[in-house]
């Protein structure tokens, strides 16, 4: 089974208005809620894709309760670790133009609560075909948690997909992961030797790829992961391995929410390092997937046609075996 | 017993963040969360000045069961009436500069629950001294809703206390309720023949109370309502019966969150109605009570040193046995 694990996740309560305007007050015309959280998104998409996903992570208090049931509608078999915190909420106010976002801070964790998920885990890898570690790290945690939770499945020989950003991604890094996927923007603050907040759902952006972020992925490779995978947003993606390098672009611009995007992505990382797919295919999928997920209107989901038309026309091109002069000179296409 | 009646209750959830840019995502600083509505304010400030109080109403669903909680824990009774939909949040988010408030739509109230509810309420009355009826409906439930309660109150000689807008507070008024409570943006509602939405929080605003506001309370007064008390902000109260006319003004300004200053007011007309106190006192102590709350950060409290001292010092002015012409040519002081 394909294991998500969702440290932080939430209750994401979309709300749409006429036209937000500061300082005034809004009647909501509609409320929807669903689970939130990238691992959570993760899961739910291999889930419709007809994956076998087990979803683990940290719940606590009534809206943790409500999170694990609609997990549990979804289809997803959930086992999760319950916290005495309250799990968050996400508010998404959509108005004609576009969204504002509130993210509420996630629940402290305790030492002794974090010290018995690394247990529940350490059982669950004994289980798990492939480990995707999703999203940001709620207070208390140490910064290191994706580490720690990359070593046990090396140890257990379960390879991993780490999609965060700031610290915990550059720890990550650090412990070796088979994948990691971060967006340009979440690339950009590991390039940059910033102070990142450790929290990073969203901030996804209209960043592209440049040379500054290659420098960075090589850097990451440098570290220890085995393959970077940035996502480019509509451009598609770039794969750059330790002797390889690939591009993959959509063969067409699918409208529609970007949000759930990128979760959709790591859904055909992880299933494609599960059955050892070679590169091209891999990067055929996870382009067709986030494409499809872009065509419905909320995270977590994607549309079957879609996928299936856009899947075999990706056009994934090899940078050849790289040396780090040659990718640096890479351009994508624009 | 003081009855509260919320027939549309909240969760109020407040967030601060550092500033309300639209279409971007924020992080939520501090999230507090309270019982809200308009009734449930009523009811913790009467709590809170030592009056036997017992909130009633409709909660349903795992926020209403919250919104129980959090009642009890702030030391109010509570028999509340549950529904099968699930009650509403408000979301009002906090910068630098002021609020942004966003009101989830309540939940649908089928008849047979409006019936349950109708019983439980007829039942309370035996127990009760005072009704006060405040805030929106909810959908399902009849626009004369406040009518038949304020009726049933009537034929058990129970005096109410109405305060609510647009069409609920039309019905309202002509089932006769002893004292009505708009403010200034209420009883335009009201003057201008507008189909209203029956939601009222927090339309609040800086309207003052003009010729046609005055000629909108003579309106009511004709309609079957005893007395009005316009409210207007922190110029203070207008009052107006049948045969009389008051005016009470604040000593001091008292700066802070306004919000919940108005059902400070309907708390202390509520007590003054029980106990037959003289309009002068009634409307001192409604003054002082609304500054009182002004003074504390949150809706259903209110500052006692500042209540304390300002209650002796509110200037009561009458405006003499009143005739409709002497009452339209009335000026408050500004």
């Amino acid at each position: 089974v394909i294991v998500t694990v969702t440290l932080n996740p939430a209750l994401d309560l979309t709300y749409s208005v006429d036209e937000l305007i500061r300082h005034a007050t809004h009647r909501v015309r509609t409320v929807t809620e669903r689970p939130g959280g990238k691992g959570l998104n993760v899961g739910r998409v291999l889930c419709a894709a007809g994956e076998p996903v087990l979803a683990t992570g940290l719940l606590g208090g009534a809206i943790g309760a409500r999170v694990a049931e609609a997990v549990g509608t979804a289809g997803v078999s959930g086992d999760f670790v319950r916290i005495g915190g309250e799990t968050r909420r996400t508010v998404s106010v959509l108005d004609s133009g576009d969204a504002t976002g509130f993210w509420e801070p996630g629940p402290l964790v305790t030492v002794g609560e974090w010290t018995r998920f690394v247990e529940r885990y350490d059982t669950l890898l004994g289980r798990a075909t492939v480990v995707v570690l999703s999203g940001s790290l709620p207070p208390g945690l140490p910064v290191d948690a994706y580490a720690t939770l990359i070593q046990l499945a090396r140890d257990r020989r379960v390879p991993t997909v780490l999609d965060t950003s700031g610290e915990p991604l550059r720890h990550g890094i650090s412990a070796g992961p088979d994948i990691v996927k971060p967006n340009a923007a979440e690339l950009s603050t590991l390039s940059k030797d910033t102070a990142a907040t450790g929290t990073d759902e969203g901030i996804d952006a209209e960043r592209s790829v440049g040379p500054e972020e290659i420098a960075a992925a090589l850097r990451a490779l440098a570290i220890g992961c085995r393959t970077v995978v940035v996502s480019d947003g509509r451009r598609g993606l770039l794969a750059l391995s330790e002797t390889e390098g690939w591009q993959a672009v959509p063969p067409d611009v699918i409208e529609g929410n970007p949000i759930g995007a990128g979760d959709a992505c790591v859904a055909a990382l992880a299933r494609g390092l599960r059955d050892g797919t070679a590169w091209p295919a891999i990067l055929a999928d996870a382009v067709a997937l986030s494409a499809a997920a872009v065509a419905v209107p909320v995270a977590g989901g994607f549309d079957r046609e879609i996928y299936e038309r856009l899947r075999s026309r990706v056009v994934v091109t090899s940078l050849g075996n790289r040396s780090a002069q040659g990718v640096q000179d890479v351009q994508l296409d624009r």
